[in-house]
């Protein structure tokens, strides 16, 4: 299939240039982390948008390379630096850099990581690099307004929807839309068409954290790298459990709520007596519907984009293929 | 005096622009610590002397004010998650922001304050834009490899002169650097005039932190606005007591090891004991020497330059007042 190839291809052409990134080698204990952290794998979604965006624009994508590069490292400092936050050992079933090197460590070499992936930008063509910056920075701080937002729910009695939906949108559907943005204007698109392009992305990035939110639940175990019902475990106020909370009566609500609150429980019983809940609501069909909601929103954006068919039909399957995994 | 008076300007100015910056208000948990560290005064020195760089070239130094606000704003970000890592309680007899709010707001809004940093860079002129980013991106990633180099010395039971003047450069004197490079270039000065009024600033830099560790020891209590002998009841190996370890007979150089090994003695007693080696081995004129040594070659940069003699002597009267500070 065509858009695999040229995907494939991609994500090839970053994994060797992250390859070949050439830090200073001393302070070994600020670099070995980064290198750690980068040469883990991940299926480089991002930086592969920041190409395929680049590529609706123009026949030279290695045009995004370096915003794509970007947008690759701040994606993995903010993981360091989340990871230390959520108090998580394991990323990608690895231990996470704060567990291997300390807090310290892991504080530092995150804020190197921020740093090179400016040093990333700067590499951008000169007579764009003004808006890429701007659109970097307007990402960058929208992510970490994402993230705090995140741990504020974590103390809160009750969230919305609306507010969820929100801090999803800042924390994770910013960064794909910023990617695709960021690729349009490197491959000469005007403003309008890096617009277009952001807002497929933003509701793509919404679709994709909520299909996340029901893969915790009714994912396979272990192909998606996960323990299920992780979420649940953890206490997490996801879609489901949001949404649960919402619809189910009195004594449901009940349940569910000290389940959010309870983190010392069984978490075998935990997850089995909150997907009772779940199921009893259907909510996973629920979500599913929340889902398509956002990817035909993101289409529609697509489509109204003026950009070779062919072209644009690798972004939808891309697209696709990112709501379309294991459920 | 006239160097006063545009300094005081230059600072007023400063101020007036960081109380206007305009943060977004939510979510307040990041936004409240990034208000309070930035009002939290301090003498601005990074940005006045970006200003004063841009004006050795142009009339019109305000083309640097928005670099001047990058700087002053990456250094406030630097000492909040150095704090951190620190775990120092008090900043500018002030509570430190992780002292204030948990470490995990200290991460994040130091790492927003970064972003804001970049999002300053953004705003200076588009023909320079590509140099200035480049130039704050090599300070930005050396004064973390200095901030790690330094904790590395805390495990080191022996450390160099040479490695700790290396380390102070890179932690301290690189922003001083950056600072007049930065607003050499936006003042439209050549690579080589900016470079040249960087080695100024390098100089001054690495003499100004040699005069810190001084002061730790010899300046007057309260004056400082830090406890005398702070670095010793820290067990800091400044350059105070790595020379006097290198000086000392084997009887003195043991009791210094273990005041730096030893962090729950008595600290008037280490701080007495010290001061007492310090004396006899003449160590402040030793360091003062140094000082005088790194002065003198930042000057000679300074000559080298080919400026209007009027504003080169502003800017050499405001390294002395940095070095002339309450010994």
């Amino acid at each position: 299939m065509a858009e695999t190839l040229q995907q494939e291809k991609f994500r090839e052409q970053i994994d060797r240039e992250l390859n070949a990134l050439d830090f200073s080698n001393t302070p070994r204990e600020l670099y070995d982390p980064i290198r750690y952290v980068l040469s883990s794998g991940g299926k480089r979604a991002r930086p592969v948008l920041v190409l395929m965006a680049c590529e609706l624009f123009t026949d030279e994508p290695e045009a995004a390379l370096p915003a794509a590069m970007a947008v690759e490292i701040f994606h993995n400092f903010t993981l360091v630096h989340d990871d230390i936050m959520d108090n998580a050992p394991l990323r990608r079933n690895r231990a996470t850099v704060h567990e291997k090197w300390g807090n310290n460590v892991a504080i530092l070499s995150g804020d190197v990581m921020m740093v090179k992936a400016y040093g990333q930008i700067a590499r951008c063509r000169t007579e764009h690099l003004d808006r890429v910056l701007t659109v970097f920075n307007n990402v960058a701080t929208q992510v970490c307004e994402g993230q705090q937002m995140d741990m504020n729910f974590q103390d809160c009695t009750h969230v919305s929807i609306e507010e969820y939906v929100h801090m999803i949108e800042l924390k994770t559907a910013t960064l794909i839309a910023g990617s695709l943005k960021l690729g349009a204007i490197l491959g000469g698109a005007t403003d309008e068409e890096a617009d277009l392009l952001g807002s497929f992305g933003k509701n793509i990035g919404i679709a994709f954290q909520l299909q996340d939110d029901i893969l915790d639940v009714y994912g396979e175990e272990g192909k998606f790298g996960k323990q299920v019902g992780g979420d649940i475990v953890a206490g997490k106020k996801t879609f489901l459990m949001l949404k649960s909370m919402e619809l189910a009566d009195e004594g449901d609500k009940k349940v569910l709520r000290s389940i959010v609150e309870d983190e010392g429980a069984d978490s075998l019983i935990q997850v089995a007596t909150a997907r009772d809940i779940f199921d009893k609501l259907h909510i996973k069909e629920v979500a599913l519907e929340e889902v398509r909601k956002y990817h035909n929103a993101g289409m529609e954006h697509l489509e109204a984009l003026k950009a070779e068919p062919g072209k644009k039909v690798l972004l939808k399957h891309m697209a696709e293929k990112l709501l379309n995994r294991q459920i």
